[in-house]
């Protein structure tokens, strides 16, 4: 799980995400020696600070968004969001301007305005993102931005043995997207591929449990083709992977891109269910981890 | 009106609608061998469960919207609403999971969240729509779904004198949409059509009334292009087309997907209005179902 | 600055374009005679009532959106706002219907429902303005619309000494987008260029003052690609141009549909700050003015 904590610790908040594109890069580019198949790889200007992955003969792709959650330095001490962080006072920021490395506090006021506390002003536009601190226990994995570097880990771990398929690592999930449309139109038109798996983090729920298996959602807010969700269901159970069914109203990812795209994409959220969703300690069961890498081995040879 | 009856009934929640497609497959395949002109038929893969036809050399789109609102069963008993149902308690709800058909009641707790009443459980994501209760008098069709059974019937009837033009059966209309971005797409690239009309049902208003006409709405959340509008208008008014004016800020439809689509799609909602919207007994006038097809008769001439 | 106030007076909420187009179409053909270099123009049927300048061999993209905020004519003297106006009871609204030109009151009932005052009934459907006041000072331009016929006049400023490059006047950004798309593909399929810069105007804040200099905007609800505004900063940076970090966690404009198009577009808002926005009488610095237009020129050379 070395590689995980090492994702997580990676900076990158949403529009920032080149740290992880290139840390992604070099991490391939070595291990893909000893992998199954070896990808081609898609980058550069065309695609930004994303990166595209295609093994063989690709019907499926996967979508792993590389961006975490955080926030953007304002004046007078005052801290925008990034996406939807959730965090107490207290919890330490991290940075970097162009006067040097920045560990800061975060604060409230009485209007629960973000604001942070550090020994001097930071410059205007900086992100910052939560500290890490990564801890393993017999059952559980626990760390800031499992969310979704966990995706991002999954995505990784299948592409040690996939022969035919296409990994995309995406930008802006966290803050409305952007990234997506292009990354859709790149791989539909190229390869054909309208098939989409969103490799990303579900939250524990009174319906889904922790250690229960990963999590196959039939909707968030938004709702994808039955037809396709009800084939990745039975992949499952004839393969016995341990899953979870999730039944939501709320909440979005890759797939509300994909499905708002000018190409015909049917997609499905398949992801481990995390408590503690967007604080600084997230946390997920190693069972449903497991779970979760096994789920998209079988859904990239059978769909 | 025995086909419209047969459309309401049909359970086709948004993200399923093949049921729907099927049917029209099936019904447009017999019918068409008496319309004047036989259309070219586009379904398969690459329009998921929507339905294209093309007749002639097209120079505008109807899009009719195959969709309904309803609930998804989520855990505990809990729905998840589909759209914006307007439903009462009591209500009763059909649908079909693993262990057979479906007929529930809808009810609500305290802080107003859905739930059904049933003797047992029901699968996860199962889909629920209203029980459909269709009833005619002699001005007016009263059931659930005329929006958009009645859009959907308007386009077949208009089908069987259509010498030019695209008739495009769409889904997810209800829910945040996502396929009218790739069926745009494909008849704005195949066919170089750019000119929409959105055969779906309004609302009555105090300012749009029933039985006096359809509804050609100048705008609702969106605005269409005036020049685009200002031509249908003046259509209506010399081929003596019976019509109100509806001015609306909120509301939306495939309109809304057209607009921000990459292709300059011009568009207008023309359609008749309905007391009761969303609820299971919507009501539209007799006079304004016919001013509807008569109307898009004309457009689809004189566009 | 009296082509500034000539299109102020312009008559152009969202959806009614063509007046502005039409008088930039004859304004282009006469003054660009005398530009540094003649650009090549792109209008008609298929951009709507858009207008792209093409200059030399582009690598960057200006939009200017043309169109204003107003009100639209429902029924019983009842007004609908376009985008997002912020006007006070009494002041004074334009329009033409089939009755001829119409200069009325608005008013607020008790709800803050806007309607109209006026000695007949005006058309349903029918756009309304603002009546143009425009006043100059030794330091400041003061009228409605600044916001954003001021961006529409630096992409003209610009135009006269521009050698390589895109100008784009866009449509309905002050009410939730739609040309932009069709806009983007061109530009992006045609001459290969995702380069843009979101000619228009931001607001006066705690952070960003009048006379200060031109506003280069780090993020606003849509956070743009870190790469490319650190880029435009250091241009600034190294031009000497006179310019403030604006950082905003609100407001959109036509880079929002720039980041979310199935083309790899970076954006940055680069504009100067208004008081009184969306009001009667939005008001500028002439500085921020001087210094927008000189940093456009700078960032359409270096970029």
């Amino acid at each position: 799980m070395k590689i995980l904590q090492q994702l997580c610790e990676i900076h990158a908040p949403s529009g920032d995400e080149s740290p992880m594109k290139d840390f992604l890069l070099r991490y391939i580019r070595k291990e893909m020696k000893k992998w199954k198949k070896k990808p081609e790889l898609f980058h550069g200007d065309e695609f930004q600070d994303c990166l595209i992955l295609k093994f063989g003969k690709p019907r499926t792709a996967i979508f792993a968004h590389m961006d975490s959650i955080g926030f953007t330095v304002r004046y007078h001490n005052q801290l925008l969001p990034i996406g939807s962080p959730d965090a107490e006072a207290g919890t330490k920021l991290v940075g970097t301007d162009s006067l040097g490395p920045i560990v800061c506090e975060l604060e409230f006021d009485r209007d629960n305005h973000a604001f942070y506390k550090f020994g001097r002003q930071i410059d205007r536009g900086t992100g910052l993102t939560y500290q890490v601190n990564f801890t393993e226990t017999k059952d559980y994995i626990q760390s800031a931005y499992l969310d979704n570097r966990l995706g991002v880990y999954n995505a990784l771990k299948v592409a040690e043995t996939l022969t035919d398929g296409v990994i995309v690592f995406s930008a802006w999930e966290e803050h409305g997207g952007g990234s997506v449309p292009y990354l859709a139109k790149f791989i539909a038109e190229k390869w054909n591929v309208t098939q989409a798996l969103v490799s990303d983090i579900t939250w524990v729920t009174e319906g889904v449990l922790p250690g229960k298996g990963v999590a196959i959602s039939m909707r968030d807010r938004n709702i994808p083709r039955k037809k396709y969700v009800d084939r990745i269901i039975e992949i499952a159970r004839k393969r016995k992977v341990e899953f979870q069914l999730e039944v939501e109203g709320a909440g979005s990812s890759d797939g509300r891109e994909l499905q708002t795209s000018p190409y015909p994409f049917d997609w499905c959220f398949v992801g481990a269910p995390e408590a503690h969703a967007h604080t600084p300690h997230e946390r997920v069961h190693k069972r449903d981890i497991a779970a979760m890498i096994q789920l998209y081995e079988w859904l990239m040879k059978d769909l």
